[in-house]
């Protein structure tokens, strides 16, 4: 397997990082090929597609070894609140004999970079740097089942939480926007609208529910502190620039 | 990559495989898993979703090579009739960087075999023997996009084709039907609806427009022999039966 290229977002941890594709999400993420697979022809008429699959592979760092024989052949989904296991091919969990991901997204431009040309897509739920495999036009008369059953995500769908910002946390962030310090290399710029986005979709670890603690996550030079009220309201306490990112790759 | 399953099929060579997958085929796949992800708990809750994608490897044996820097930025889709050059990750040609295919299917039903549980779907675009690296749910509000604009595959839909069978066809497909020829030991019947969805999709290769030539391919245990006319009307000429097919893997 070739790595054709990379994705980059805000996203520098796992912690955030939308559990599903959504692809009318303000998040955006570019698709960085690699040097080899840099070529314009490759995207001629890509843009004729609204939507993508993306091919890629989970990071590896926070998930139970699967090689060889160490597959664990159920898992439980944080969508069924942990507690029930059902089979590795009944759900899009990471934890797989291969880890491989497949995310619907949908194509918003094309840039022309100094790394060639980038594709710009809303909606993966990607961890910045993740290596991409594969991209195929998104075909809606053979992709596009609307009347599919989906098991038990028919009937658990995700419910969004109420977010609302401290003083401090607006004071923290008109600050930063005025530094520019949401603004990164990459040309990625945090609004508040996209934190909004995030924390609205509970990013706290399945079984959490203590509504004392601080959590706190990077997103595109930004470090978000929270915490998630027994009523299920999400307050945004402080919103840090963090000056010293890791950028892109 | 870990190899999890094969498909099994009438599909013993790569003429006659559909080009894309139809989840109201008539043609049945059956995804048999190797011995070390033979294992029914893998599963659990599987039998909950209605439609399945099965991401797959190509077969390399009729392709160009895509080795390393060998990569071909573009292709010819056949759907454009072959005149018309594509970026290779604005189709979903074979010919690509990672042989990866991507397929949604319907389940129909799981069966208890000697071979373990095997999954046995509709609409499958896959030679039989093809290795399957993974299997997922199909999850509607995720992965259905009903309006997705799909480029040249909106505008250029696969056209059917009328099939009609000259009697000695019809004689030799009962006869074949009496001596049960049509049944293989992987318990697959070949049906004369199977046979007219095939050549209804127009099996030829790209480009190929001789009313006098006659084809044959193998399905199932027949080989089938058919020619299409200046007006796109199959003929099927004749249905023979192999007895030495080789069976499964």
């Amino acid at each position: 397997m070739n790595i054709i290229a990379h994705a980059r977002n805000g996203f520098h941890t796992k912690f955030g990082v939308p559990r599903q594709t959504t692809v009318d999400s303000r998040i955006l993420t570019r698709i960085v090929f690699t040097p080899e697979y840099r070529n314009a022809e490759a995207l001629r008429g890509i843009e004729q597609f609204s939507h993508l699959w993306i091919i890629w592979g989970f990071d590896d760092s926070n998930a139970p070894q699967t090689e060889g024989s160490q597959w664990s052949p159920t898992v439980r989904p944080p969508r069924l609140g942990g507690n029930q296991r059902l089979g590795v091919f009944a759900t899009r969990s990471p934890n797989r004999p291969n880890r491989i991901a497949l995310s619907s997204v949908r194509l918003l431009r094309i840039e022309q970079t100094a790394e060639g040309h980038v594709l710009v897509v809303q909606g993966a739920d990607m961890k910045n740097g993740s290596p991409v495999y594969d991209i195929k036009p998104y075909i809606p008369y053979t992709d596009s089942h609307p009347d599919a059953i989906g098991g038990f995500t028919d009937t658990t769908p995700a419910h969004k939480l109420n977010v609302v910002w401290t003083d401090k946390a607006n004071s923290d962030f008109q600050e930063i926007q005025k530094t520019g310090a949401n603004q990164t290399s990459s040309n990625l710029v945090t609004t508040r609208e996209e934190i909004n986005e995030i924390l609205a979709a509970d990013p706290r670890p399945a079984y959490h529910n203590d509504p004392q603690r601080i959590y706190g996550f990077e997103y595109n030079g930004c470090e978000i502190k929270f915490r998630v009220t027994q009523e299920h309201i999400v307050y945004v306490t402080a919103v840090i620039a963090l000056e010293h990112i890791q950028q892109g790759e």
